[in-house]
C-alpha cells in the first residue's frame, strides 16, 4: 500500500539472511524479499519472534527457516558455509526496551553479542554485505534535531548501548575485515504483528477494561512513529541507492505522534466512549525512554525516499491492523 | 614538573580503586593520588602492566595492589564490599591496538567486557563514580577538528570500538543505576614506563641497529602527543572541577608532532648521525591506524586546564625518560 520502490533489490536472484526473521520487522522483510523472488535464509531464535508471522512462508520454495540463537557462534558458522549468502539483515535484538533496565544483560547478548557474533561469522565467510537495524536510541536525549552526525552518543537505555555497541563494532570490521554496511537508525515502528509499544499496550489494556486506560508517564511523550511496510521499504530504498563503505541513515517520518493523541486514536477506533485516562505522572514512560525526539531526514529524502504515511497515520493504521487481528 | 593543579582531589582521604594500575598511566595515576593521601586499591591482571612499575609504592601503608582479571566477576564483587571504594579510575584496557587488529576479541574482553564488568559490580555496591579513559580511537577518522560533539562516532580500531561500546555502556548505567561518570578521550600518551608507540619502537630499533630505521607509514602521520604527567593533571583537573551526570573531555594539546619528527628528535637525543630512514609507504602505520587528528580543546580549556608541555616537547621529554631509563 505505501510502498513506492518497487523491486528495488531483485535485479537477480540473491541468497539473503535475515537475523531476527521471525519478529514483528524481520517477518515483514522476509516477505518483500520473497515477494521479490529472492532465496531467503530466515534466522530466529523465537524468544520474542513467533512462527505465526513466517507460517505462511513455510510452504515457499525459497524459504529457509532456521531456529538458532546467535549466541551458538558454530552453528552460526556452519550456516554461513551451508547457504553461502550474499547479505545479512541483521535484525535480531532484544526489542524489549523496558525489559533491558531490569535483567541488564539481555541486551548485552541478545543485542550486541549478537551482532558481534554475526560479523566474525561473517568475517570467516564470504558474506561481506551487512544491512544493520539501528534506533533513535543511539542518540540517547539530545534536545536538538536528530542529524546522523550529530553527537555526543550517550543512550540513556541499553538497549541503545548495545545498538551503538553494535554499530561501533560494525564498523571496525568494515575497516579490518571489508565488510560493507548499511546502518538504518529506526525510530517507533508499528504496524502488523508489532507486540510492544503504546499501540499494542493501549488496546490490551481497554479489552481488559474499556472504562479506564493508565497511560505511562504524563501523555505527552511525543516521538515519530514509522509504519513498517515504510520502513522496509526504506530500508531496501537505502540499500540498493548508497555505495560506501558504511552508509547511515535515520529512517522516519517528519511528522510525531503525542502518547495521548495514541490513546485517543485507539479509543475511537475502538468505538469506546467515556473512557477514564489515568496517567501515570512523569515526563516519561520508563527510566530509559527518551520522552521527546524529532528526526533530521535530510540525508534519505536527499536520497530520494520519502515515507507514504505520516506519524499519526502510520499510528491508526496499525491499531486497525491490531484490531483485525485479535477479533 | 608539569603538573600545574595542585592536590586537586585531595579535600579529605578517599579510597580509589584504579584498575590497570601497573601499567604505563595507571601508575603514574597510583603515584599522584599515594602524594595525595589518598588509599589506593590497584588492580592489574599484569598482561601489559608490570610490577616494576608500582614496585616503589609496595611498603606503602595506603596502597593496596591486587593482581586479578577484570572478566573474574565474582572476585571484583568481593573487592568491592571490602574496601568500598569511593571512586573508580578505569584504566584496564588492550593498550596495544594493533594486537586487536589479529586478535580481534582480545578489546571485547579486554577493553569492553571488562568494563561491563566494573559497571555491573559498581551497580551492586556503594560506589558510584566512575572515571573512565577513553581515547581519540572512539573518533575514527573524522576530517575535521574533534569537538567531543562532533559525529558519527565510526572508530577504525577494535580498541577504538571497544572504548566507545564503554562510553555507551557507561551511559546507560549512568541513568539507570545513578552512577556518574567522567570520560576523558586521551590522545597519544608519553613518557616514563611506556612500553608502546613510536619513542618506544624507536629506540628499541635504533639500539639494535644504529645505522637503520624503519619507519612505519610514508612519516607524515600527525598527532598530538600529551606527556603522562599533563594528562594526570588533566584526569584529575576535570574530575575535581565538573558535577555532571556524564562529563566528558577531550585531553590534549593543540599541537601535534609527525612520526618524521618524533624519528628526528629519537636520533638527535641518542647522538646518532647518519641513519638510513626507511618508510614502509602508504599513509598510515598499520590498518585501524588514524594517521592525522586534531582536537577541539575548548572544553577543557574553558574549564581552566591547559597542558604544561606542548607535542614536541612531549616527545623529547618522553625519549629523554626512555634513555634514562634503559642505560
Amino acid at each position: 500500500m505505501t510502498a513506492k520502490t518497487e523491486a528495488v533489490y531483485s535485479d537477480q536472484k540473491k541468497t539473503i539472511l535475515i537475523t531476527g526473521g521471525a519478529g514483528f520487522i524481520g517477518s515483514h522483510l522476509c516477505d518483500r524479499l520473497i515477494a521479490e523472488n529472492h532465496r531467503i535464509i530466515c534466522l530466529d531464535n523465537l524468544s520474542l519472534g513467533i512462527k505465526d508471522n513466517i507460517r505462511h512462508l513455510f510452504g515457499h520454495d525459497s524459504f529457509t527457516f532456521i531456529k538458532t540463537d546467535l549466541c551458538a557462534f558454530g552453528k552460526l558458522q556452519n550456516i554461513f558455509k551451508k547457504y553461502t549468502p550474499d547479505t545479512v539483515f541483521h535484525l535480531a535484538a532484544n526489542s524489549d526496551i523496558q525489559k533491558g533496565a531490569l535483567v541488564r544483560d539481555v541486551d548485552l547478548k541478545n543485542t550486541f553479542l549478537s551482532t558481534y557474533n554475526v560479523l566474525e561469522a561473517m568475517a570467516q565467510s564470504t558474506c561481506k554485505k551487512i544491512v544493520f537495524a539501528s534506533t533513535s536510541a543511539v542518540y540517547g536525549e539530545l534536545k536538538s534535531k536528530l542529524h546522523e552526525n550529530i553527537g555526543p552518543l550517550f543512550p540513556i537505555s541499553f538497549y541503545g548501548s548495545a545498538k551503538l555497541a553494535s554499530e561501533a563494532y560494525i564498523s571496525a570490521y568494515c575497516e579490518n575485515l571489508n565488510l560493507q554496511a548499511w546502518i538504518f537508525r529506526f525510530p517507533n515502528v508499528v504496524g502488523e504483528r508489532c507486540t510492544h509499544g503504546a499501540v499494542y499496550d493501549f488496546i490490551g489494556k481497554l479489552r481488559k477494561n474499556p472504562t479506564e486506560l493508565i497511560v505511562l508517564g504524563n501523555g505527552t511523550q511525543c516521538k515519530p512513529y514509522l509504519y513498517v511496510k515504510d520502513l522496509i521499504d526504506g530500508i531496501l530504498f537505502g540499500f540498493t541507492n548508497s555505495c560506501g563503505k558504511i552508509n547511515y541513515f535515520n529512517l522516519g517520518v517528519n511528522s510525531a505522534t503525542t502518547v495521548d493523541t495514541i490513546a485517543r486514536i485507539v479509543i475511537e477506533e475502538m468505538g469506546l466512549a467515556g473512557v477514564n485516562i489515568r496517567h501515570t505522572g512523569g515526563d516519561r514512560g520508563w527510566v530509559g525512554d527518551v520522552p521527546v525526539f524529532s528526526y533530521d531526514l535530510s540525508k534519505i529524502h536527499e536520497l530520494g525516499w520519502h515515507a507514504g504515511l505520516d506519524s499519526d497515520s502510520s499510528v491508526r493504521c496499525a491499531v486497525r491492523a491490531e484490531l483485525a487481528r485479535k477479533k
